[in-house]
């Protein structure tokens, strides 16, 4: 597979001579709040190319949205994860985390400045191609991009993995311009069939070029390693519908930045 | 792409060189009934490999079904076309394809018989590796293969496009072994989010390895550029969906065929 990649990589005209994933910690505000994002891109691409903002779970910025920003760095983009709660702050307890989360799912205002501040430092750098931006997101991240999406920011397209799908606000759904995929755990006990189809309903609705993929045998944070491995907590990983998924966005990739 | 395509064939172990797609019209049985099916294969691919059935639409097999398995032949896999109706059995306007459908629609067991009889078809042929075998169906024909799954077929995976996923025995869905995948038009009112979700459920019941994509946007037979291009009739081809299908089809293939 390895071998593969690297042929696709040369066939979509990437070099991965001297390939080398590179990371910063970067340092920017949103009005008077410092906040802490992590970048992840490949030296060894020449060129401008599409850009990636990634959005963390409700524990905020840790290992896994950074694990999955050098993932996207190997595929050949830039990406960047965004810190939406400040620097930090990084809820140690599922409390803590809903305490903390439940601030940016209340106050839509709040969360869509977070995400565009974190926008502006990805499609500040040179290496971006701002023609071709997405913002990807785990459960609490999912919203956030989402809610990007909701402001009318000009990407190209959004995805949402095991994604919160609610939204106070369905009349700004008309303002969503880019594609929408939402990649769903088709057992997940925290955002329900029902809350699925409320949000394919408003997807029709507001005439989004939206997709709904649902996972049978997944629950809630399917693609997170340390998510433990029991279906009856409502939150596990799922190797199968981890790799699914991660292809599913691939593919949307290639859609959406041609 | 024409060239990536050529690359990653190359990089998964098939030989292109003089790539010609042979077909055959192919005369079988059920019980006293003569069948007429259609094989597509490349003759330049050496060994064996993973095969593919397809099953046609509620018009019975004819150029659209035919031209999917000459698609299949070109991606490296056997395809055969099924002949559900008989020899000569091709309605050809909706009240008649209605009519016919309905047949097979109420009588399982004789749809699990023809859907049995293509695939011995199809198993019978040397190129085919019968380890790395799947069915596709449009729209009649994803009932026909998810019926096949039903029937405890020793398949590797089922794909029903825009597929009627209706059940009568819902019991049966419990002999399912295989892995299911629906590729459903967001907008379909010919299978409802309503039938969808109880699709859902029975897969979830059941045990099943399901996994179902709503495309928004598309509504019945969004596969077939036959099909025009006004939603409002419930039934028009959207080529976006179409890609888009195809792709996650080539996926899931790429999964059960390892």
């Amino acid at each position: 597979m390895r071998a593969l990649a690297t042929v696709m990589m040369l066939a979509l005209g990437f070099s991965t001579a001297g390939a080398e994933v590179r990371t910063k910690v970067v340092e920017y505000n949103e009005g008077n709040t410092a906040l802490e994002g992590f970048l992840a891109w490949d030296d060894a691409v020449k060129g401008p190319r599409p850009g990636v903002l990634v959005v963390h779970e409700w524990t905020g910025l840790g290992k896994y949205a950074k694990s999955r920003a050098e993932q996207l760095a190997k595929l050949g983009y830039v990406a960047f994860a965004a810190d939406i709660y400040g620097k930090g702050v990084r809820p140690s307890t599922p409390e803590e985390a809903g305490k903390t989360a439940g601030i940016y799912k209340g106050d839509r205002t709040l969360t869509r400045a977070r995400a565009k501040a974190a926008l502006a430092q990805l499609l500040a750098n040179p290496l971006v191609d701002p023609k071709r931006v997405a913002a990807i997101g785990y459960c609490f991240g999912g919203m956030v991009a989402l809610e990007l999406a909701r402001s009318g920011a000009d990407v190209a397209g959004v995805v949402a993995f095991h994604g919160d799908l609610s939204n106070p606000n369905p009349e700004d759904d008309k303002n969503i311009k880019c594609k929408v995929l939402a990649l769903q755990g088709g057992d997940d006990p925290f955002v329900s069939t029902k809350e699925v189809e409320a949000f394919e309903g408003r997807m029709r609705a507001a005439g989004v070029n939206w997709q709904v993929i649902q996972f049978g045998g997944a629950v809630h944070a399917y693609t997170n390693p340390d998510a433990g491995n029991d279906n009856s907590k409502g939150m596990a990983y799922n190797a199968q519908a981890d790799r699914r998924s991660w292809q599913a966005m691939k593919d949307f990739f290639a859609e959406i930045f041609q």
